[in-house]
């Protein structure tokens, strides 16, 4: 079989969660690629989809890497990246809330969920308002927080008190006194601002669709507890509708990030896919015009997937740009192999054999790179009879 | 991506131990590549290499399935078939060790190693020289005998006698009390007779590379017993030499089937490898001429096959006929890739994410299906962009 010429080939996966940010996919794919075309044209796109790796995968492409002091998701002061990006609407802000109140933060995730607080996000958020920032993209996947955006709000200057007039923390715990809510303080600079939430959540604030039902559990909301919290994000909705002026708690994305979609929407974001957002700004588009073959991958790939995940969105745009691409996963749900077939030229997972999710994790980097190898050697071996 | 017109494929794996035997894995394999070509010319050619599945294969592509009842490894009847083939050169019996005395059988396993003989293959061969047969194709993978072909040879008229003259059990407990041995009442037909060895086995008689060593403990030899049981073949294969006044212990092969090989060798058998001769049988340089593309794969692919297992047998021929081939096995270890990479276009296994082996196996006619058609797709995508 003869090589013929090397293919130009995109690397646009998202991280394998618990195992590879998405510059290891990239580089491991890349390794595997290397050993049947040594001189192969890869461009590496490092997807994300508003969760953790979002701000890595954006800054891949350009910007500035930023860091500032806030509170973590327990309180403690955690120093969180962003990034600064001169984008051509004016300079703008990316905030990854992972980096804030992340759910692999330890320290964050040793608090009961009940005392956890989106606090730190605001405060980054007042900061960037007084360096004179008026955009902001805010990825709100992969948080530990489930308390409906109050502590966001909060830092912002919105004013929540209880029965007798005391200021009430912005956690799960402190929002079931709340009795009063007031907008007067908000940060006036808000309302100048343009602010974008990139997710992938589609769901409300509330009820069995809502954050708490569906992200709750592993945050750490016990299932005895998941109807008072949700009540509790339901009464601090209202409140907060009325004092704001703005109905947002039954738009989709409200559930996001534990409720502080529900938040942003209140300040006027706009919800967009992260995946999307994050192709835009890295400029998949352009690597895929003219390559001949596009990879993704993420660390399991089901059903899911199809809701506008990255490597779904991924595959839209290779479809678009006329790029066959090949699905390279930690794992990829058997269920779902008709559907993804319509979009991916062959699904392919890590074992190459029986093995234990903890092997896979620990051995993925090498794994993902034979993989990429064995798949490239089908890909030779059928250009070669073409 | 455009299909183009649908390739020609050579399906010609391997049983899968344990799950599927061949002629399974082409169907598995042919119903996932029809996923994606309708209409493809898919070439069902199921392997083997001299145990169980020979038959099968062997018979899959014309002669004539027969059976008799003999002894089996414990001594009980059991039906074994054999198949009758028209060759050029004569009248040729195709017989299947395993079919007789297989490690698989219950009944013979029930057995302790130490009183399980080849026996019934003795008695086998001898009604088939009563009807006239004088051409032998012997697959002797898979047995469950440690006896050094005592058994079959004492079917065929060897007589085998204890100090005190009394007649010996064929087995290893009766050849431990082994003082004579006397050829003269041999079938004297088999001097006539032209006997091919079919293995993939190249061990000697006895020592750290013979058959008890190497293959007793799979057979229940324990490691406490192995010593003993090497040296009563050692003794029984230099009174059986000096009998036949033919010399086979340190022959490659006489280790194979417990020693079986080494009998036969004693009877003038030549030794070749079971895949090349199940190939030749089976007509798959015929199947490969014009072919676009081969498919093999076997239950475990690891160094071991790159001595001449049915894969790497039929990946030299695919080779010799320009045919690209890849390998879709249950499980691929990792370290023989580099090798692999020689011989195959990409080497697949059957698991889609972190699975258990007996998930695996249960599971391997669906996740065999799924991988073909994935593979496929790489296929289609690739000749797409050519």
């Amino acid at each position: 079989m003869s090589a013929s010429r090397s293919p130009s080939v995109v690397l646009a996966p998202d991280s394998f969660k618990g195992s590879l940010d998405a510059p290891a996919v990239c580089a491991a794919v890349a390794r595997g690629l290397a050993r049947v075309w040594p001189g192969a044209d890869l461009r590496a796109c490092p997807m994300a989809d508003g969760g953790e790796g979002t701000l890595d995968a954006i800054l891949s492409q350009g910007g500035t890497r930023r860091t500032r002091v806030v509170a973590g998701a327990a309180g403690a002061p955690r120093t969180a990246a962003y990034g600064l990006l001169d984008a051509p609407e004016g300079r703008t802000a990316v905030i990854e809330v992972a980096q804030v109140v992340g759910i692999t933060d330890a320290q964050g995730m040793a608090a009961p969920v009940g005392d956890r607080s989106t606090r730190g996000v605001g405060e980054l958020v007042r900061l960037l308002l007084r360096d004179g920032v008026h955009r902001f993209m805010i990825g709100v996947g992969g948080s530990s927080t489930n308390d409906g955006g109050a502590g966001m709000l909060a830092a912002l200057g919105l004013s929540l008190r209880a029965a007798d007039g005391s200021e009430i923390a912005p956690t799960p715990r402190g929002l079931a006194g709340l009795a009063r809510v007031d907008a007067g303080r908000l940060d006036p600079r808000l309302a100048e601002c343009t602010i974008t939430v990139m997710s992938d959540v589609n769901n409300p604030l509330c009820g069995e669709r809502g954050a708490t039902a569906i992200f709750g559990p592993q945050k750490g909301v016990r299932a005895d507890d998941l109807a008072a919290f949700d009540a509790t994000l339901g009464r601090w909705a209202v409140l907060a509708e009325e004092a704001t002026g703005r109905r947002a708690a039954a738009s989709p994305g409200a559930g996001a990030a534990g409720g502080l979609g529900f938040a942003l929407l209140l300040l006027g974001a706009e919800l967009r896919s992260g995946a999307e957002v994050v192709a835009a700004l890295i400029g998949l588009d352009a690597a895929l015009a003219g390559a001949d073959w596009a990879i993704t991958g993420e660390g399991l790939t089901d059903a899911q997937t199809l809701l506008h995940k990255a490597p779904y969105v991924v595959a839209e745009h290779a479809r678009a740009a006329g790029v066959p691409i090949t699905l390279l996963s930690g794992a990829v749900n058997a269920a779902a192999l008709p559907e993804l077939g319509r979009l991916f030229a062959g699904c392919f997972a890590l074992p190459p054999g029986p093995m234990a999710l903890t092997e896979c994790i620990a051995n993925a980097d090498a794994l993902l790179a034979d993989r990429a190898e064995q798949i490239a050697r089908v890909w030779v071996a059928a250009r070669g009879r073409a």
